[in-house]
């Protein structure tokens, strides 16, 4: 079957936005409800779907951060202030409270508050994780590293702990992924839940 | 409503796989289909979830990999040599070709030709892209970053050219998810077609 392909370069972008059109592409997206703390005891939490594993051994996690408005976020300023993070996970009865958390708000307001939701203390770290999410990572910060050309960053960290709810570790010592129900990021404001779920054997 | 959490940190897992567990809890991941070429000329294909956009200006992606028994993958091995690479998109009718290119080849062995897939040219970049797939980038690499304390290493890269399959593209400029059917990654061998999307609008 033959297909008509469309193809352009950045230089026939110009004035259309890259950036919405590659995250378009690169889907469906994790989502790390991320909180962290500043050296003033101030709690902040937010969503990033630029956020991934990036290593097994140890458990490593990534978070990539644009400036909002030419300021660095809340979270990278925390992280560099104080090197930890929890990630929770985003289930999908948990949508509209993560967009809450969204919010463009001053550095110091607590999204925990804002959304209603509740600060369940970590073992390893002083950031809280949410309490209303089935799961969370605590994690140590080990690399903070500017992408060339851009002013993201990106923040690894280190998991060095686990909360699950009941129920949802399987013997195998995964997360049963249907019973977490998590949410994907799409393109722009789109998000999806898990659809037909179904296992594929990596050949030898 | 009280829930029970299990809590435990990365000693409690010693013997298990932390590995593992995280990436059940990292979820559900884009796939990238990753094409390079070494200085041979060998084309070399193969997917990876520890995958994502880090940057929206300049577009950029990042690919984790692994050693795989102690030897550094061909698409690193690659990306050292020549410095490029295209990302296709893996959606759900292209999942058991996509899992073939999963195989643990030696050096030089083509993938597409191992998995029936048509190389389509890039413009801007040697590697070619799969011509099956509805969507790709080619991106040129930035940045070759170890991961401290792991044997990982992260590939970042500029997306300077993009392919859509007519239809596809939206007239916002972004890439309509429905019609393009992302395959997602989930924990262990299991995989997500699209659930149920939904829009969210980020509140200001």
């Amino acid at each position: 079957m033959e297909y008509k392909t469309i193809s352009f370069g950045l230089k026939e972008l110009e004035g259309r936005d890259s950036y919405r059109l590659m995250a378009s592409l690169v889907t469906p997206r994790p989502i790390g409800w991320i909180s962290t703390m500043g050296k003033d005891g101030s709690v902040n939490l937010a969503p990033f779907s630029f956020y991934n594993a990036v290593s097994g051994r140890p458990p490593t996690l990534l978070i990539s951060l644009s400036p909002r408005e030419g300021v660095e976020k809340d979270t990278l300023r925390n992280c560099r202030e104080t090197g930890e993070f929890a990630a929770s996970v985003v289930d999908a009865s948990l949508a509209e409270k993560m967009n809450e958390t969204a919010r463009n708000c001053p550095y110091g307001v607590n999204e925990f508050e804002l959304a209603g939701l509740t600060q369940a203390p970590s073992v390893e770290i002083k950031p809280p994780w949410v309490a209303e999410a089935k799961a969370a990572m605590e994690a140590k910060v080990t690399q903070i590293i500017p992408i060339e050309g851009s002013t993201s960053v990106m923040i690894l960290g280190r998991v060095v702990h686990f909360h699950l709810r009941e129920g949802l570790l399987k013997p195998d010592w995964t997360a049963d992924t249907e019973l977490l129900n998590p949410l994907g990021r799409l393109g722009r404001d789109y998000y999806t839940t898990l659809g037909r779920v179904f296992r594929m054997p990596q050949p030898d």
